[in-house]
């Protein structure tokens, strides 16, 4: 029997009140229309996207199956099930990209191991975004995922990633923006290395700085509570 | 006066041959529609992909200029002062994002020192393509570009990423595929750890394939010459 593909869609990763529709390559429209099994992050969201994406989603007609840190084993199978049948499946995070800094690794991983085709397709991710738009180094980086929670270990983190050369890139849950970027600041030496902030990417209060620490140690920066990517070279 | 706004394009992946506008989100064309000024890596191949955007695009009104390893400074000033006069300016590279692991961080770099905007646009990245699809680690991951050319240097290269935890990603030239990865079989244990081939990513020869090093131990495997992403876990 043919199996199905699963599909690793990218979602809109600003706001979901600016949701527009240019932002997205045709065949990701068409793609999803296909489908009527989703493994998703948040069944709520997925479900008002796919209405954004097509008004006349048949939602009823759906099946959404939760993946996240609480899955269960058993639900994945139920997934590689449905795959193995032949019926194709798509999995979305929350925003961006599933399987990055998200859930849908452990998906993919369960289905490289039955044989069966994984398919992304293109859309935003913030890491990539943010490191073209930063003029930072881009032969060379390396992603952190988040920095530790604990001011004394975040600031070790910090020194340790410094020791190493290229691009660090790391992410923080937009209400402690302010507090890993006075970290890096307090806790960098005052030279020409540099920091790029990135924030609310893609949304209309976009923006993207990069400067040098020793120019960032002048000026007390107030960040705002939007999805942040930071980037230290 | 009101600077102009670096872009940042994304141009497909896959083989010219198989041009789909149905990828290119629709917020793309319409950004490119409205430059006449482009930093490219290549003339003869960024007008082709202008027109097939664009059947009508006016190639004979748009300045190109060109950046690579060989762009002297005097050039990138031109492209920067087109900026400041409050013209756009958009950057493209052969495939894919332009900055990495391609040109245009330098400009971007510039543009930064000169407080202009650097807009990143939505688009293919073979790196965060084939991350999502690999099953691997997603939460921390490395890109280390190209490996080294000569193979005592690689696979001294290779021995020393296995000792270090996450995904590690690096890029070759098709025609070094087969010495790649037949050096990675051959000098990595055979163990559980995993290794993703993901080629011609978006093209119609799509593979992603994630196995153990124990399994691809046991079969010779044949890549074919098509541009490719290695995951190591």
């Amino acid at each position: 029997m043919k199996k199905g593909k699963l599909y690793l869609i990218p979602v809109p990763i600003h706001s979901e009140d600016e949701f527009n529709s240019k932002f997205i390559p045709p065949y990701l429209t068409e793609t999803i229309n296909k489908l009527n099994i989703f493994a998703v992050e948040n069944i709520r969201t997925s479900r008002r996207f796919l209405r954004k994406i097509n008004p006349n989603f048949n939602i009823d007609q759906t099946t959404f199956h939760i993946i996240d840190k609480r899955t269960e084993d058993s639900e994945y199978s139920n997934i590689i099930n449905s795959l193995t049948k032949g019926y194709d499946v798509g999995v979305m995070s929350e925003s961006g990209c599933p399987g990055i800094a998200d859930p849908g690794q452990k998906l993919c991983k369960l289905a490289h191991d039955k044989n069966i085709i994984t398919k992304p397709l293109i859309g935003p991710s913030s890491i990539i975004l943010a490191l073209m738009a930063s003029g930072l180094n881009g032969q060379r980086f390396k992603f952190h995922g988040y920095l530790p929670i604990e001011k004394e270990n975040r600031i070790k983190e910090i020194k340790k990633i410094r020791q190493n050369t290229g691009a660090h890139i790391f992410i923080e849950t937009p209400y402690r923006n302010q507090k890993v970027y006075d970290d890096l600041v307090q806790n960098l030496k005052p030279d020409d290395r540099k920091l790029c902030v990135a924030s609310d990417l893609t949304g209309i209060n976009e923006s993207i700085s990069t400067k040098k620490i020793s120019e960032l140690k002048q000026d007390k920066i107030t960040l705002k509570k939007y999805p942040t990517i930071f980037i230290l070279e």
